[in-house]
């Protein structure tokens, strides 16, 4: 049985949205997913931040205040019972029955969705670059979690289909700039890099703290760069996931080196 | 009262779709804008090799065939009861409860959602050209309806909140690509001409005819190149819109020198 928090209630998953929802017809709408350890959540403040940043860039009003959706995620993380979780909380514009991208329907009823899965580790992943398509650095959408993944969700298919487990996606000029659900790290010359925000890198939670932790510079990735790096990882809020193999080059083991790991831990200096 | 279809079932429009939807999560779904007079939608067959397609490159599954489409898309209209209408097929990936971009649940079980709409007429529209985001050029997402809108969305927001009816989009390059919902087609030197798919434009279904019909040429448009058009329409399966003006500049009113409504009739030679 899932349990899922949806516009103050606690039901069971079952048929639930409108059809007219507009996060589902049009993609309109942002979302976080966040970790948790028992009914405690990772960086919570952040997480809500951004949510709410991103909502007051598209205009989406945001119907409850943060205690409150502190208190939907506790009750939901306690009701789903696992030990280490993924909270996803995602915020659209509701459901509207004016055809049409612009204007929606007034006053706006949002959909304020939360659902929690269970997490597991993630192994060190074999990755290709997608070339069939790439992150629009021209979008303020890749500076926000908003729902349209449409261009990641066929990066990473495309990934699969060619025997890899995901893939690093380009932007419009061609340089490396993150993978299809996560902040890239490569290691050049011994010194940790990281793509800017302005190439089209979410700014993503781990991200920040990561650039503070193990001291990464941010700079543009070309492919020649991405050739030279002999190890990388994937960060989000959910974990890190390190590079096995770039298109069949091996990449060096880092679990000696770096602790990818600390970094979640509730009790991290810089956890909150 | 509303009346949809939804995987089989002419349902009142209520709570129906599953907050785990992949298109509701993840944008990850295609759709159909079709028009339809009294329950006769307009070319049909090619709205539904569009949508067959787009799904195709997803690689979700069609759960139905052409002929069962066209006959739930006609008891909708019937039961809808308007003169002309705008029809919306929505194919996703249905519901998942397995966590992340991929790989989804199998099997598949995909969601196919049918709505309809009155669908009025549109004034000529003051137009300008977003400058907050651009069309995504490089991915195959901009040849296809799929349903990550974010961009085009936004852009409309922008023009709105600008004072004006709608926007033109740049692609990566910088060069006119399109309107948020709709082709471009501009007269230059007495000439019409429409951005190429290659730039990032839709390959839309009324573009194609009217390309024929108005004997318009297929060539990339720069801004300077817009600054010298003298008139412009936006083209979509519903219908087109003339632009009034662009960024203030007033466009010749081209009612008297394009028939831009007859494409749509029914009887029309290229109609089906």
């Amino acid at each position: 049985m899932t349990w899922v928090w949806l516009n103050g209630d606690m039901i069971e998953e079952s048929a639930l949205l409108s059809p007219f929802d507009r996060g589902f017809t049009l993609a309109d709408g942002v979302f976080e997913t966040i970790r948790a350890t028992g009914t405690r959540p990772l960086w919570l403040a952040d997480h809500l931040a951004r949510l709410k940043a991103g909502a007051s860039y598209y205009g989406i009003r945001v119907p409850l205040e943060d205690h409150v959706m502190a208190e939907a995620i506790a009750a939901l993380l306690e009701r789903s019972d696992h030990t280490e979780s993924a909270v996803r909380v995602t915020l659209t514009r509701g459901p509207s029955h004016r055809r049409g991208l612009w204007p929606p329907d007034d006053p706006q009823a949002p959909t304020l969705l939360v659902t929690a899965a269970a997490l597991a580790g993630t192994a060190p992943q074999r990755m290709t670059i997608a070339r069939t398509t790439r992150r629009n650095d021209h979008s303020p959408l890749s500076r926000m979690k908003s729902l349209n993944y449409g261009d990641n969700l066929l990066a990473r298919r495309e990934a699969i289909g060619r025997g890899y487990g995901d893939a690093l996606m380009l932007n419009s000029k061609g340089n490396v700039v993150c993978a299809t659900a996560g902040n890239l790290f490569l290691r050049l010359d011994r010194r940790w890099v990281t793509p800017p925000v302005s190439d089209g890198a979410l700014p993503g939670l781990a991200r920040v703290r990561l650039i503070a932790t193990i001291d990464a510079r941010e700079a543009t990735i070309t492919e020649p760069m991405l050739w030279k790096s002999d190890a990388g990882f994937v960060s989000n809020s959910l974990g890190c996931t390190a590079i096995a193999e770039l298109d069949g080059r091996g990449m060096a083991d880092i679990s000696e080196h770096v602790d990818l790991t600390s970094l979640y831990a509730l009790s991290s200096p810089i956890a909150g």
